[in-house]
C-alpha cells in the first residue's frame, strides 16, 4: 500500500472512524483502524463489536495512489499523528511487512501494524428497501427520546430506543419504567413490512456525533440482528437488542381530569430553581399544587431550607391538583419540548403526568408521580 | 439584616467569593459566605483557611438597605440560588435568628444560616507600602512560571512561587528540581526593604481566576506570614510558605558552548508530534541531535513505532550536540515564551538546557537533560 493525501482530507475521515473504537478493548485489533486502499479510493473501517463505522475517500480526493493494499493500524496513534501534522501532503506507505511509514517534508513516523486478516469481516452491504428520513428529523427524534432510556443493564431491552414502523408512521419510544418519551414521525413513503426493532441508545448517541450537517437524509437498512445507517460517505452498523419491547401504548390515557397550560420557560425556570433544594437520595422530589390560576412548585431539604415558586397558568376546569414528581425527570422532559406553551395532562396525584405541546401530538413525555401526599 | 439588590450585581460579587470556599471542608462554616451589611455597603467574605476573599458592593450599587447586620450562609446554596434567579431585584432578609428569606416576584427561598460569630476573624487590613504592579504583567508572571512548580508535598517550599524584590527588581522563580522558570520584572518604584517570600502556587492560580480585566494594577501587601492582594473591589489573602527557598541563582550558567536559534512554532510542532511516541513511564524522553544547520528530534515506543522530525536552525558555532529531555517539560517551557524565535543554550549532554527569547533576558526556562547517550 502506498498513497499520498492531503492531511485535512484524511483527518476529516479519521475523525469519523475513530469514534468506532474504544481504547479499553482488550482485543488489540478492535483498537485499530483498517485502511483498504483500492483503485477507486480509500476505505477506512473500525469496529468495537458493538458498532462498526466505515467511510470512503474517493480516488479523486486522494493526491496519488501508488499501490493498493490493506493495513490495520492502532487507531489512537494514527489519529493523533495525522491530527498533529501540518496541512500538507502526507505520504503513507507499507515499508516492510506490518510496518508503515508516514511522512511529510519534515516528519517521518514508523508505526507497527496488526495483521490485516485479524480484523473482523464486516458485512456492511445494504438491503433492498431502506427507511429514508431527513437527518434533522432523525437527530430530533434521538434528542427528544434518548434521555428517557434506562441505564440499568438489568432489563437490557430498556437500554435502547424502540422504533416501530406501520405503513408510513415511525414511532420511537424510550422508557426506564419511571418515565417515557414517545415521538411519532410521518415517513415520506410507506414501508410494506412492519418494523419493530430496538437500537442500543449508546450506539445512537455515537451516531449523533457522526452527523455533522443537518441537511440531507439518512438511510436505515434494517436486518434481523443489525441496522445499518448510511449518510454522506459514512456507513455505521449497530447491533439490535434482543427481546420484545414492552407494550407502552396503554400507558398514555385517553382522557384527563385536568389540563394545565403554562409557558415552558416559566415552568422550566421555576423547577430548575426548586431542584436546588432537592436530594438525589430523595429522588429529587418536588411538589406541584394548583390553586385557581396559580401553581406553586415547592421543595425542601430540612437541614438547608425550602423554596416556593409561583407561576400563572391556565386550567381547563376547576379541579385542583397536588402532585409530586422528580425535578430531574421533569427538567429532562421540558428540555425536549420546543413550543412556547406546554400542557400538563393530569388524572390525580397517583396517575402519570403527561407533558406535551398543546398544538401537537407528535411528542409525548410521561412521568410517574412520587407518592408523598 | 435586610436589603434589596439587583441579581446581576450580587452574582458578580458572589462569583468572586465562591472561589474562596472548598466544598470538601469538614468545618461547615468554611463552606459559607459571610454577608456583612453596613451603611456604606455590603461586604462578602469567604475563607478556607488557605486563602480568604473579600469583596465590597458600595451602597450606591444596592437598591435599598433597610437594616444592617451579618449573616453566614452556605456558599454553594446561596450562589446557585442567586445564579438561577432572573435578573430582577432580589430581596434578602434575616427573618428569624439564623434563617434568611430570599425573594423575587415569584420565588421565595428560606435558607438556614450559621452563627456569624463562628466565622473566622479575617485581618485583611493593608500595610503601609504595597508593591504595585500592572495586572497584565502580574498575570504573565504567573502564567510563565507556575507550571514549573512542584506538585510534591515532600518539599513544601517548592509548591510555591518565590518572589524576591531588591530595589526595583522583582524576580519570580518556580522549580520542581527538574526544571526551573524564572521571570524578572522591573517595578515602577523601588522598595526600601528587601522582600523574599514564597506564595503557594495553588493560591496564585485561584487569584488568576479572580482577575478578569487586564487593565489596571494589583497591590501586594506583604506581611510576615501572609500576602494580601488588592485590585478592583476585591481583597484576597494567601498564607505564605514557611522555609527558605533554595538559592537557584547559580543554576543558570554564564557561558554556553553552543547556542541554537530556532523558530518557536517549528520546534513546538516537532516536539508536540514527537511526544506522541513517548511514555510517561519513560519520563516522556525525546532526543535532540544537531548536524550542521539541521536538528533532528526523535523518540520511540518500541512496541508502537518511532518518529524523526527535522528542523532548520541557526547555530553560533560548529559544535554538535546530542541531548535527551522530557518532551512534556520542553512543551511547557515553549508555551511560556512569546517570541517568534527562541534560543536553546547548551553546555553538553549532561548540563542544563536554557530556553530563552534571544532578545530578552526577562524570562529564563531551564530543563535538566535526561542521561541516555
Amino acid at each position: 500500500m502506498k498513497f499520498e493525501i492531503k492531511q485535512e482530507t484524511l483527518i476529516e475521515h479519521l475523525n469519523y472512524v475513530i469514534k468506532g473504537i474504544s481504547n479499553k478493548n482488550i482485543i488489540p485489533v478492535l483498537n485499530c483502524i483498517k485502511f483498504e486502499l483500492e483503485t477507486d479510493g480509500l476505505y477506512l473501517m473500525s469496529t468495537d463489536n458493538e458498532i462498526a463505522i466505515k467511510t470512503f475517500i474517493p480516488a479523486s480526493d486522494i493526491e496519488h495512489i501508488d499501490k493498493t493494499g490493506d493495513i490495520v493500524v492502532s487507531g489512537r496513534f494514527i489519529y493523533d499523528i495525522i491530527k498533529k501534522l501540518p496541512n500538507t501532503i502526507v505520504s503513507i506507505e507499507e515499508v516492510v511487512d506490518q510496518k508503515i511509514l508516514i511522512t511529510t517534508t519534515n516528519s517521518s513516523f514508523h508505526l507497527n501494524c496488526n495483521r490485516a486478516d485479524e480484523f473482523p469481516t464486516l458485512d456492511l452491504n445494504e438491503n433492498q428497501k431502506p427507511v429514508v428520513i431527513s437527518k434533522k428529523v432523525f437527530k430530533n427524534i434521538i434528542r427528544q427520546t434518548a434521555f428517557a432510556t434506562s441505564s440499568q443493564e438489568s432489563r437490557p431491552i430498556l437500554t435502547g430506543i424502540n422504533m416501530k414502523i406501520t405503513n408510513n408512521i415511525l414511532e420511537c419510544t424510550a422508557t426506564d419504567s419511571y418515565r417515557l418519551a414517545s415521538k411519532r414521525v410521518e415517513l415520506e413513503s410507506p414501508l410494506e413490512e412492519e418494523i419493530n426493532i430496538t437500537i442500543p441508545t449508546r450506539n445512537l448517541n455515537e451516531l449523533m456525533k457522526l452527523i455533522n450537517e443537518e441537511e440531507g437524509e439518512i438511510e436505515l437498512h434494517i436486518f434481523n440482528n443489525k441496522v445499518i445507517f448510511k449518510f454522506e460517505s459514512i456507513v455505521m452498523m449497530s447491533r439490535l437488542l434482543n427481546g420484545t419491547y414492552p407494550d407502552t401504548s396503554k400507558l398514555i390515557p385517553e382522557t384527563y381530569e385536568l389540563t394545565i397550560q403554562v409557558k415552558l420557560n416559566d415552568l422550566y425556570a421555576a423547577i430548575d430553581r426548586a431542584s436546588l433544594l432537592t436530594n438525589e437520595s430523595d429522588k429529587n422530589t418536588i411538589k406541584l399544587e394548583s390553586n385557581g390560576n396559580i401553581i406553586t412548585i415547592s421543595s425542601n431539604i430540612p437541614e438547608i431550607g425550602n423554596v416556593e415558586e409561583t407561576i400563572e397558568v391556565e386550567k381547563d376546569n376547576d379541579h385542583e391538583i397536588k402532585i409530586a414528581f422528580s425535578s430531574k425527570y421533569m427538567i429532562d422532559a421540558l428540555k425536549s419540548l420546543e413550543s412556547e406553551e406546554i400542557v400538563l395532562l393530569l388524572n390525580g396525584e397517583i396517575k402519570p403526568i403527561i407533558i406535551k405541546n398543546p398544538e401537537s401530538d407528535d411528542l409525548t413525555q410521561l412521568i410517574l408521580p412520587i407518592r408523598t401526599y
